[in-house]
């Protein structure tokens, strides 16, 4: 109806009065009364099937000049501001402009928002609607647009992964910002989408792309915070590097996000050299497909996609976050402890204290500039605090093929099995296991023309298992994607330091290869009083060393390693040698 | 060497006259004296190493000025022309300039034959070097860009399948071509190179494309015969549509290539919508990666990448084609013996009778336009002539995502085992089996953008298996690769009718899908006295008939078929209905 509103608006002044008085009163006023009052609840939801409802019966109300229509719209049935747009724009998204669904969801979310919110500036301009809520429709527009790379979105979430910036919700949305704003480097965006709006918006859009006025968009390093009052956790993007294919970590602090949400607390995906590394496996679903459920979320969704073992983050038990119970995940998030861009580094530090009964999982991710010029560093320490005697498993997920591991692993060459029976686990060959001495394993991958080396170092004993997506799939309905492993088997606290090395070239074309192996001599952990540092040794001799704050407080630390005093104030710091 | 002296001609001028002989007599006149008779069996080899020899030697006495050393070079130790670069020339490519050892290869020995040729063509222009063999050497060179798919080269036999045009050898090879030609497609085929030589001819091409007269490179349907004389096979390149990524089937009736070569007679590539559709899996070789063996081929090149089951052809009883033995297989080759470029359609068949002993492996493949501006129909029939209670194979390798498919498959949904012990069956991971019935079946599967559909036809009760890459490889050295098998478990005398349909889009991102199922009811074949009709009905009721000669020979036909005269003359035809 929104588009049938938009369509009318494009002809009105053409039909003749009677015309015009029968669409009006025969047609579009029932059918806005209907859509108003027939299911209230739906009507005065805060969901975007609310705001959908809500655009039709505000664009009606302007089409036909029924301003009851529109303060309905704007303000809920009672007309005192519980519901309605602007309830919703101030509630659905944060104030860095997140959609708590995830950008999948918030550039769908986004249409009627933005449709809407232009014919409330178009009729009544004195509402100043773009300004409403601190700018949240152009933050809105804007964010959607920093959860991306290389075109598309973060397929956190339930998400179509092919989906990104071309979607027709954001050209309407980067027009209409680009009105608002005047910012060239949205002129950039319009360009990867290709087409415009028909619109005044669009026109400005075209001709000043025309007139080559374009700058790269601004992408940056930024944390949109989750929730109304930005208070539920947040998505934290860093970004290291030039242009658009910069390197980039997308760290998950999120809150559940409702039924689309996964229970993927603490989650991470890694982007580089214009390609995902450590992957989500976003949504089971084939948009569209008769075949495929009729293009419905797929049962693998649930089994498998949702599951916490799906993603980068700690598995408990062999059993998801919150139990898998998406209500229960609604009722928390994690507490986003520290979030700093600094010189040479970005860093992000996150806890949970109820994924699990009893359980706290926290993790502090540094993305660290190198000085060799090679990619930058990815840092992790992933603490997990637990019952004694559990299971504890953190999987990655990544993009390429295997060149090189430390482990020295019993392949299952001519038979393999499931890795589990549950939550997602029934969905894993085994293709491989072994024992980490010491805890710490190396493994090296090579994606498109670059090698990433994974140093895992876990706080105890532990087993590493090479997986595949693919088991307990009758239909076919899983794609293959490779993974590592990492299991604790029998621990209560627990830690696991991760570094993810970008290096070397490959470039079958020139048949160039270089630094195929990894630069790294060792990774290891000294622990001081409240405090950790993690010491990361190149086969140069430098050195880099991160020292933790085991709260994320911000104390004053002294270790003393290798033979020297390591002394800082804070929550974190880097030292390099 | 053959670099260093070009480095030498560019610095001639410039040295002392004492310099100039020293390098000359201590230095560069005992290298080509040593390389010449050091070990004469490499230097009078007819083979890329024998060529790079002779071209370092007649560069050599170019640029010293002694002629003695070019007419070795040319001619031979002997000077008898039974070995040297001439001979080379005639032997090593055929009269369609193709490289037995197939596109991989040749682009590398192309090195080599272009510079000398270049050598040849700035000191003696009298010898016309470019006309010798009418033009073999420009045929050489153009044929190796024919060989390319989306600036990629097929990958038959051992090839690294991200090897295409930007090569630095076919860089100076289309530098080559275009001096000689002046055909502004090579100015395409340039610019999707990115780079060009600092020569004159370099020159030429940059300054041309910058004023613009580039065109597209003139792609076609092309036999290219193998073997000295062209009587030893070939490979045909069937094309149809528009521009470089038109529809393309690559049929390799080859010989054997040597001892690179694939045990892959009458094997299929297929590419359509810039994609490898049916797909050849190439070498097992990770170029200069140290921990993959240093960069050499794999243990898996001969355990599965040369083994017929990799490839999209027969295999009978587990052994792969002249029992994997390539020296068996270098005394023979398919005879072609239908290629013909038609209106509305391309075909090719050939035939070979020693693959396996008291074997007869016989394929047409026809593609074929159609009415409705869908994509290229590929209608593909395999006779296999055998001992009785053979075991007759025939694999299907797809790139993309199983959406949909007849069979009741018996899923190892949580324990899977390898396929066979042995010529590459122990690399293959069952995940389905099921029977066809009455030999019929249907796949579908999802490429990027596009939707194919396999029909399959065997000859008699049938069994289905899906598979895939991975098993019996200790080292991850396996690009993991899903394929469809069909299974002829006992017979002798057997036909495979497949029937390759594009269809169909995807667009999750406008969230478009349009004919994601097939709009073929049923293929079907109806048997003549010495022809074969294969039928194909569309669900819009419209037929497409091919009528097949049982030997390829020109001959009038009459067959009935649903109540219907079907007359033609000829090996072959097709009718429309």
């Amino acid at each position: 109806m929104v588009y049938s509103i938009q369509g009318y608006d494009a002809i009105r002044d053409h039909l003749s009065d009677r015309s015009r008085e029968r669409i009006q009163n025969e047609l579009l006023r029932p059918m806005a009364e209907f859509l108003s009052t027939d299911s209230p609840q739906t009507f005065q939801r805060i969901h975007n099937h609310g705001t959908w409802a809500a655009a039709a019966v505000g664009m009606t109300g302007y089409a036909i000049d029924d301003q009851d229509l529109v303060e309905r719209a704007l303000l809920g049935l009672d007309l005192d501001g519980n519901a309605g747009f602007l309830a919703q724009l101030d509630q659905l998204f944060s104030p860095d402009g997140y959609y708590t669904e995830g950008p999948y969801y918030q550039r769908y979310a986004l249409m009627p928002f933005v449709l809407f919110g232009q014919a409330v500036e178009n009729n009544e301009p004195e509402r100043r609607i773009f300004e409403h809520g601190d700018g949240i429709l152009l933050e809105a527009i804007l964010a959607t647009i920093h959860q991306s790379y290389a075109g598309l979105f973060f397929p956190i979430n339930d998400a179509i992964r092919e989906k990104g910036l071309d979607t027709v919700e954001l050209v309407y949305g980067v027009a209409a910002a680009y009105q608002l704003t005047g910012d060239p480097g949205l002129l950039s965006i319009a360009e990867q989408q290709g087409y415009t709006v028909l619109t005044g918006d669009g026109l400005r859009v075209a001709s000043d792309s025309a007139a080559g006025l374009t700058t790269p968009f601004g992408y940056d390093t930024r944390l949109l915070r989750d929730g109304p009052d930005g208070q539920q956790g947040g998505l934290a993007i860093l970004r290291m590097g030039e242009g658009e294919l910069a390197q980039t970590l997308v760290a998950k602090h999120t809150g559940q996000g409702m039924g689309h949400g996964h229970f993927d607390k603490l989650s991470l995906i890694l982007y580089d050299g214009g390609h995902e590394i450590l992957t989500d496996y976003g949504a089971a679903r084939f948009l569209n497909v008769p075949s495929k459920d009729g293009g419905r979320y797929l049962p693998e969704n649930s089994s498998w996609a949702r599951q916490t073992i799906a993603h980068n983050t700690v598995v408990v038990n062999e059993t998801s976050h919150h139990d898998g119970d998406w209500r229960r995940g609604q009722e928390s998030w994690p507490t986003i402890e520290i979030f700093e861009q600094g010189d040479g580094y970005n860093v992000v530090a996150a806890r949970i204290d109820d994924a699990y009964d009893d359980t706290i999982l926290a993790r502090t991710t540094f993305q660290l500039a190198m000085d060799d010029g090679s990619g930058p560093l990815i840092v992790d320490v992933f603490d997990v605090d637990t019952m004694a005697g559990s299971q504890i498993d953190l999987p990655l997920y990544f993009s390429g093929q295997l060149t090189d591991f430390s482990v020295e692993f019993e392949r299952y060459t001519g038979q393999q099995t499931q890795l589990g029976a549950d939550n997602g686990y029934q969905h894993l060959w085994v293709e491989a296991a072994g024992e980490l001495a010491d805890g710490a394993g190396r493994f090296t991958w090579l994606t498109n023309n670059r090698f990433y080396t994974y140093h895992t170092l876990a706080s105890g004993p532990a087993e590493a298992r090479i997986v595949r997506t693919g088991a307990n799939d009758p239909n076919f309905n899983l794609r293959t994607q490779q993974g590592i492993l990492v299991r604790l088997p029998s621990a209560g606290q627990a830690r696991f330091v991760s570094v993810i090395e970008p290096h070397g070239l490959y470039d079958p074309a020139q048949e160039v290869t270089v630094q195929s192996d990894s630069r790294i001599e060792s990774v290891l952990t000294v622990e001081g009083e409240s405090a950790t540092l993690v010491q990361i040794e190149f086969t140069s001799g430098a050195r880099v060393t991160v020292g933790i704050d085991n709260d994320h407080e911000d104390r004053a630390h002294t270790i003393t390693a290798n033979g020297q005093r390591y002394e800082w104030s804070g929550s974190h710091t880097i030292f390099r040698e």
